[in-house]
């Protein structure tokens, strides 16, 4: 035993979930750039969204320990090596992706207050202040109340019931690495920070993917895990960008161009496997009638509502109608994938497009069917711009139980990008 | 990291697989001090037999590294705190269960020399010298064995593999011992040592048993792991004697008489739940037909090879035709044991005997399915005593697949002792 090592984990007065302001998602990184060139100044409030309402957070979930989690978040700064990895690596084949103004404004920056209270049983977390800063809360946020919800239930287990549970989750982890390894040509990421069990799970998960995959593992969403591991930074840009953009927007004329203005802002910032379109914010199907030819140039598309082999379809007829060869075009499906799906997707698509995968919620935390009552099964936690100086932000998706924000502001949108009927889906993950 | 633990590690020629006399299970150290008694200068040979011909051992285990663990071994010798425990612990509710003048020859005790060579593809390990010093080899022995074929399969293996087979192992265990929970009234020990994994296996396998069994669980065979795991330390008694004891017999009336004899010595050293009859040395049906009936007033018996039900109906009936009430009668089942056919042994017997499970391979040694070509499945190895005093000892069992020894002595003590037709049963493990 190392007596050292454990007097100084005992010295801690809590076990932090979150050590490290990288500890999040790549895309976060490049959004936070393109928010802190274009919209510096934007005042946007942040909020936790909990779609699983059976889940009662704030039963499970102590509030004074909440707050020392949240707490020592704001209290994380940039280290001298976390910037210089930043600053230094080539992440998509290029050098100095983050601009030098950028990173000094990150290396001096600490995360914003928090206002939370309890309310029926659960938390209302909210974030206020400038996009840059308050957009850094999201993946930090969500990930401490995973792992706070995790440990409660962990709580009450004995030292080798603990041991069991794990030697099942990785058990049960490997048998999907094992599954998805005969898949020829498969591109899977990791994309679990937000909804993992834990920091030290979702660890252990990329090496798994990595020992078992190889090359067909592309890399980690996970910058720190990124970083330690030498793997691959995966993301581009996430539905916080135009769901923004058209909250801002000052007339109907406006909010149906600012999806694309998004992409333009983008267009003119990222090349190559960056240009990935997101088009479901307010109904691909409306997004890509509309859209301008230059997007039809965009390497690929990611489907994350939806059907999303119905998804890929329309994809595929958009791009030839647009005279582009699907063929070349990458397809990234990252909505509640599980093994079977991934296998079937890929099927169905390998040849016809450039299949992809970023893996979420069921590889960093499929504990379903391993404990009493199902306590560590997975569930739907959000955090979402919900507004954006002072105007609600709105978003449709493909699936109208993916959809939030007003009622009144949810019938404009949809008059807007003129989206008709949608299949609802259930949201599980 | 602890520097100074791993710099420890490192500087071990070896890592051996036995690192105390006292890994070894509790019935050798009981039979030990009988024999000590009764027959200090008997001259007997023990020898390593495989019977699962198909593992070409020599081919797959280092002879350098076996001579390595076999001469660890010859170097140990009780230490203080192992001899304390042997002679202050109460077993079976009785102190002092071992004599000062046992304890004192087992302070001084080095195991002797052993005989190696190769030969087909096997090794031919023998052990020669009095018979208390030899029979203590039989059990690490084994152990080295089987350890040493585990670690040849494990050599390649990354150290991710790894981590994923103890996780599946583990698993897998956990399940036998959740199935195990629920039958009522249970009464389980491990008798694993012989053919474990590895020592480290063992240990947490009874950790296992005491975590998920609790009381049922009533301990383990293996004196070292019942030490520091603070259990009952498990075992009666075992073919040696009777094998022994019958060679030794001048004329084939003495030999009839050989196994009675054992047990009449066995009857002055020892009373309660040490008084269990090992009737299937040489057929079970016969043996109880001659008994003494003072054995009949024995607290139970151990099945340990033929169909276990079968065995255990005749032990029943015997004792009803011997006056005595069966439901007070332990029956202890020990061959070849696994969850289902403990589960159907004990509904059918549960009520009518006080049935007992002592599981061995399948407990410590089931890593059936984890590896590529099931490299790790368990093997049938013994090591038994064939000869005392320059002549051959026999063993016939319940099942002639057990049988052992020269064709024409086999064919005399089937005479002799009267064995009709034998129905043969596959020995896995």
């Amino acid at each position: 035993m190392d007596i050292a090592t454990r007097v100084w984990s005992h010295k801690w007065k809590i076990d932090p979930i979150v050590r490290s302001l990288i500890d999040t998602d790549f895309y976060k990184l490049l959004m936070c750039q393109s928010v802190f060139r274009n919209n510096p100044d934007t005042q946007v409030t942040f909020s936790l969204i909990n779609r699983s309402s059976s889940i009662r957070l704030a039963d499970l979930i102590d509030e004074g320990e909440l707050r020392e989690q949240l707490d020592h978040i704001r209290s994380l700064s940039l280290s001298r090596g976390e910037s210089t990895w930043l600053r230094g690596n080539t992440f998509y084949g290029k050098r100095q992706m983050f601009r030098p103004d950028f990173m000094e404004w990150f290396e001096a920056l600490r995360l914003p207050d928090y206002h939370l209270e309890k309310r029926d049983g659960q938390y209302e977390l909210t974030f206020e202040g400038s996009w840059p800063e308050v957009m850094m809360w999201e993946i930090p946020a969500l990930a401490v109340l995973m792992e706070l919800r995790g440990r409660a239930v962990l709580h009450d287990m004995g030292r080798f019931e603990l041991q069991v549970l794990y030697a099942r989750a990785m058990t049960k982890l490997w048998g999907k690495v094992e599954n998805l390894r005969d898949i020829p040509g498969l591109k899977i990421a990791d994309f679990g920070t937000r909804r993992r069990h834990s920091f030290l799970w979702q660890d252990w998960c990329v090496q798994a993917m990595c020992e078992g995959l190889g090359g067909a593992f592309v890399g980690t969403s996970n910058c720190l895990i990124a970083k330690s591991r030498d793997l691959e930074a995966i993301g581009t840009n996430a539905h916080e960008l135009p769901m923004v953009y058209a909250a801002l927007a000052e007339s109907d004329a406006a909010l149906a161009q600012a999806p694309y203005q998004v992409l333009a802002d983008w267009h003119e910032e990222h090349d190559g496997n960056l240009r990935i379109i997101l088009p479901d914010t307010y109904g691909t199907e409306g997004f890509l009638r509309n859209a301008p030819d230059w997007l039809a140039g965009w390497t690929g598309i990611r489907i994350d509502s939806g059907d999303p082999a119905a998804g890929a379809e329309t994809a595929i007829r958009w791009w030839r109608e647009r005279g582009e060869d699907p063929t070349q075009k990458m397809v990234i499906f990252s909505d509640g994938l599980e093994v079977d799906k991934i296998r079937e997707l890929h099927q169905q698509f390998a040849g016809r497009c450039r299949p992809s995968f970023g893996w979420g919620t069921l590889l960093t935390n499929d504990f379903r069917g391993l404990t009493e009552g199902d306590a560590l099964a997975p569930f739907s936690l959000v955090c979402k711009a919900v507004s954006a100086n002072g105007r609600p932000t709105v978003k449709l998706s493909d699936n109208p139980n993916k959809a939030m924000g007003p009622a009144d502001e949810i019938a404009r949108y949809k008059r807007v990008f003129g989206v008709g009927a949608q299949d609802r889906m259930d949201v599980i993950v």
